[in-house]
């Protein structure tokens, strides 16, 4: 048993079990409150969305959760009507199993996308689970939810409030940003603090802003996604009811573990050998910058260059160019790492070898200053490499 | 010596030679009319846009031209002042040579991003290739204008118009739509119409819009873009003044002619093993459907399931999900040639095999209905091999 963050702030435990749902291993996990707790979720932006975000969106509008019950190995997405009535019997199995009411269970799915759930392999693996829950399971309940991840993602910070030590403790999966056939980006967030479940939304949104918002593998968005928050209040602190110094320690300890929990998703692209953060300045404004950071971080030529090592400021150039932001080139300066490689949209003299070793660094940092304004933005995204193409041509083959 | 397309039309002669811009091989294509022609022309749409780009735009305001110079191994972008000067020093040659004003030469430039051209030998390659110029000589011209291609692109359309016979030639070079340090997508094309600048233009932009516009290898788009065409009148027909039957004819021969410069773009794609039509219906207008195409055709994991012949339409549902096109997707059905795979949004029953087939055809057809309207859009993409990734990670190092 691995003791695991998910399950560091008190008031949490967990449990996972192989249920059958994939060929082999653990694939499903529940986390389960002591007492219902105050909770908020962020959702995919895909039109196309999985039976679980509905029905998990349904049960966190009233900002209340006591469980959260994900399953690997299928994504119940693309499924109709008949995934939702699974989606809801997936919350009600849980509900029993822990005497809570189904609005109460937050459901998660990854995996294939347009297949079934084993309803009889989820009822008997919930029963299992609920029967094993235990305070130091959080490590297994982490690699249950995973997919093509080649590791289990992790975080766990403490902050202090109203005198007390309090923690934020985080599992996720995703390799793909995101890979929707193996649907895709699922973090999972606790704490012990108590707090208003509409401002622990807002932290959640803005933890989530600065951190999972801000990654990228493929640029692929996915049907699945979803961040959970569930904050048990059990860390014996007082609650926070509005904004202040309280609710900026929880926030910043949110984003701090959403930052570690995007950076160790990018890591483990599928494929990635190097990561690398695209860094845009001098915008008129921020979502200008956000715009042209995410056109140049999903290049493909500009990912490819990563993979080689190769430093191609003019695909970074004309990545910027095809933006859609209005800009004037002839003000453009970009740099790899510390090395000037292109002056007023332009070349200019400088030292190869150092600008190589840029492209090799870890991470490699790609910065463009357009001269408009004052605005930044960043995204961290990996590199595009044959193993790429080698896990994603014959996924389901 | 090969006849080729582009000087098919009367009034046209062509030239190739080795001006050492590149390595080794012929890199500089001289297109030259006996007489002054109507012209016209589209640009990149990339806001970093090459020296010759500016030039030529500039050269083609009146709609008039005398030549076309072309070399390949420098795409003279991202060149600042300088390179301004040089690729109009290239037309001031040009025209010495040819005894035409400057402003009827359109000069286009391929190759590396960021690096000047060597004037010494372009003096001397345009004072060759001048004197080198042959009816006979649109092969060698459609070979000289190649960077990473791996063949030449050429199309040749007959048209009748006021009881003549007239002709469009065709030569591009493009291999990643589009490559920008290998910069990228031109077209030239030539007719013996007699016909208005603005109509010739007009021709144009519907033909490109039908073809070239239509074609994506990666999604980037170039800075050096650009497709022209020229009208020498020198057909013995009357001359095309306004819209009509002639008119039709003409538009009709241009996009014939672009359409298969396009597919042999897509096909010649960096890495490409298989094509694929994309095609959208039902959209509310043909920019949605349009959008919607270009997602799928440029996900990256349903370039990457193309390349596995997977048929994995889980991938185009969540990229049609993701196009930021408002539409209900509960009526979304998608098709892969004939084998209907997903019915309103979900899983339906399909023969596999007949899937996979599907999926190897040669094109591959993916076909997205919608349900919320009757405009339809399409596009042609190709698929994502590890090739294209040895092809772009060390391309400069």
């Amino acid at each position: 048993m691995s003791e695991g963050a998910i399950t560091a702030p008190a008031g949490f435990r967990a449990a996972a079990v192989a249920a059958g749902v994939k060929a082999e291993g653990r694939d499903l996990a529940l986390l389960a409150a002591d007492r219902e707790c105050a909770a908020a979720a962020v959702f995919t932006t895909n039109r196309v969305q999985a039976a679980p975000v509905l029905v998990s969106r349904e049960h966190l509008a009233a900002g209340r959760a006591r469980a959260v019950v994900v399953n690997a190995g299928c994504a119940n997405a693309a499924t109709g009507e008949a995934g939702l009535a699974d989606a809801r019997e997936t919350a009600a199995l849980t509900a029993r199993a822990l005497g809570c009411r189904p609005s109460e269970v937050v459901v998660a799915s990854t995996g294939v996308i347009g297949t079934r759930l084993p309803m009889d392999k989820l009822r008997a693996g919930i029963a299992a689970a609920a029967a094993r829950l235990d305070r130091n399971a959080g490590g297994d309940a982490a690699r249950a939810i995973l997919t093509t991840d080649t590791r289990p993602k992790e975080a766990r910070v403490t902050f202090a409030t109203g005198g007390r030590t309090l923690s934020v403790g985080a599992m996720a999966k995703g390799a793909g940003m995101i890979a929707p056939n193996m649907a895709t980006m699922l973090a999972f967030f606790t704490t012990d603090a108590a707090v208003e479940p509409r401002l622990l939304g807002r932290a959640l949104r803005q933890a989530v802003g600065a951190s999972l918002n801000r990654i990228t593998v493929d640029g692929d968005t996915s049907t699945n996604d979803m961040a959970v928050v569930l904050a048990s209040g059990a860390g014996g602190a007082g609650a926070i009811e509005s904004e202040g110094r309280d609710f900026d320690a929880l926030r910043a300890a949110l984003e701090e573990a959403a930052r570690r929990i995007a950076e160790m998703i990018v890591r483990d692209g599928e494929g990635a050998t190097r990561v690398a953060e695209v860094r845009v300045e001098g915008a008129r404004t921020a979502a200008d910058a956000d715009r042209i950071a995410r056109v140049v971080a999903e290049s493909p030529l500009v990912k490819t260059a990563l993979h080689g090592g190769d430093p191609n400021w003019g695909r970074i150039l004309a990545a910027v160019g095809r933006a859609g932001v209005e800009l004037d080139v002839g003000r453009v300066d970009v740099f790899l790492g510390d090395v000037w490689v292109a002056e007023r949209g332009a070349a200019r003299e400088y030292d190869e070898p150092a600008a190589h070793r840029a492209m090799i660094a870890d991470p490699v940092r790609i910065r463009v200053r357009l001269g408009e304004g004052e605005a930044a933005g960043w995204i961290w995204t990996c590199d595009l490499s044959r193993a790429y193409v080698d896990i994603n041509a014959h996924y389901r083959s």
